[in-house]
């Protein structure tokens, strides 16, 4: 089934139940009105919203109506972890070759995560709003989950076992604040902004034959002022599934439900399929002649990120996001 | 007013109001039933709580029961945020004294932070649980508070503004696994286990002089294994205010009610006071004689962290944790 969350002017939101081909909606109400409460119960509330979901995709929903993704709130508007992995090795290697620094050993069989702010996402449509261009405003095009419970210790495939939604994330970050914060040692703080969701969230049984070993084998498009900059495959390259995110999260905790996992930039080997984040490409560039060709986002500047299935069907609708300043100029209008 | 959190199986347990002495307590039921409800609506509902507070510590309230610490959760059970500062630079110092790195310039003017995980807290009398005593375990003892909503770019003292309560803090550290961690890059991750929190959680005036420009001028009290080790002052010595470390999180992202900020481990100049960490009197140690003398924890350890008023009463009351293993031993009477 897919949901979204949409707003309402609550911190949480209204939740509701999409149609597959994410045309109509259905208020949740009787069962659920929040999205935490679905994955803090999941076993008695998710059988009665997939009885809606049928419902809805059958035209026999009493109330349905059109799904618009502009009113959507991230599907877990605030949540009470995000863990964001970096599970395409490929990435990593890229960033670092740029930089002349080498991948250690380790980074193949444990993998790179940071702990993000999780009290305050945004909607898939909601704008970037950053201080100044000058922090290096960059998209990250991103495959998440959402957890139920998993305990401390917790093997891979019992992590897998703990997975109840995916969705799409834009973890937005600023480029140029990142070398003085990782310098200092403690990693990402103010260089990571709010990140944003994409419109659904679906589970498992959504993706099919595309979801396999806790990866999604299907092509993340990322599209920047209109132009399709990535069409990178999000599967075979995964060098750590999401069950493996998870346990590595589990190692010395317990992880609770609604925790957000997610993949890091996806990226794969072969340049031809684009880039996810714009600090590739420049990595790419510096490795092909020294230096970085393209600049970041500017205020203005457009991201799409979507991911459709093998019929063409958008998955989980798309991140349509604009960057905003936080204090937008005074009106061209206004007396000199 | 004094507010805790009493376990009733659920994930957010019930929220009570305390008496100034810890005596007794009273369901704040027909105001809220849980802490986060309070942050999101403080403005409504703090006042009518405060009525409840006035009541029961006039004896006048009328379902009072006695107080028991250990039937307390975290205050706030999970949370949307948990960003824990180093705001007293000693500590800094010192650790990277011990392994003769300079302290930068930079950590002067500019706090350092990290985003803990907020998903599952344990209550302030439930055990530490670790799957190895080789992970090096430490306890830090620190002072924390809980905002309300605090806006991107807010200066420190409009972040000054936002803060709702304070209580104290036990950040667990996995010291040995810090190393192969901070080498990755990225911070923290699998060595901050789950955090403790004090019983009660506290407005500011109950603090009443004692709170000065963002800081609890108070002595924190840190007791491991029945010996007082830590009589550390809290105020003078904190570099960074309250207000800098919520400022430093609003730089580039809006801070939602119900965020947990800390102090980081309360730290003299004067090592007379002694430790608020185990790793910190093992820096003292290794800059006095070249190697550390003391260990870590071991299962069965225990660690009680307090704070008491000019007149001698606990402000928050204490956390009192005993390390416990994941998988405990079979037992000694099992056959051989």
């Amino acid at each position: 089934m897919k949901l979204a969350t949409l707003k309402d002017g609550s911190r949480d939101g209204q939740l509701v139940v999409v149609s597959r081909d994410l045309a109509s909606a259905h208020y949740a109400t009787g069962i659920a009105s929040r999205m935490q409460q679905v994955l803090d119960d999941w076993g008695f509330m998710s059988p009665q919203l997939q009885d809606l979901y049928d419902a809805l995709n059958g035209g026999r929903a009493p109330h349905a109506f059109p799904f618009d993704p502009v009113q959507c709130m991230a599907p877990l508007p605030r949540a009470y972890q995000w863990a964001d992995g970096s599970a395409y090795i490929n990435h990593v290697e890229l960033v670092r070759k740029a930089r002349n620094a080498e991948v250690p050993d380790s980074f193949y069989i444990d993998p790179l995560m940071y702990q993000g702010g999780s009290d305050d996402f945004i909607g898939p449509c909601d704008p970037v709003v950053v201080a100044s261009e000058a922090f290096g405003i960059d998209f990250e095009a991103e495959i998440a989950v959402i957890t139920g419970d998993v305990k401390m210790g917790a093997t891979p495939a019992q992590a897998l076992d703990g997975i109840r939604l995916v969705m799409l994330a834009n973890d937005v970050s600023l480029r140029n604040l990142i070398p003085a914060e990782l310098a200092k040692g403690f990693g990402f703080f103010q260089s990571k902004p709010a990140t944003a969701f994409s419109p659904v969230a679906v589970t498992i049984d959504e993706l099919g034959d595309a979801w396999q070993g806790g990866r999604v084998h299907l092509t993340l498009q990322s599209t920047w002022n209109g132009r399709k900059v990535g069409m990178c495959d999000a599967g075979d390259e995964m060098t750590f599934h999401f069950g493996q995110l998870v346990a590595h999260i589990a190692k010395t905790r317990n992880v609770r439900a609604g925790s957000i996992v997610g993949s890091g930039t996806v990226s794969n080997q072969d340049w031809s399929h684009g880039y996810s984040c714009i600090a590739e490409k420049r990595a790419i560039e510096t490795i092909e002649s020294g230096a970085p060709r393209t600049g970041f986002m500017q205020f203005g500047d457009t991201v799409r990120i979507e991911m459709k299935d093998a019929d063409g069907a958008s998955v989980f609708g798309a991140i349509a996001q604009k960057v905003a300043p936080l204090h937008p100029p005074a009106s061209d209008a206004a007396p000199a």
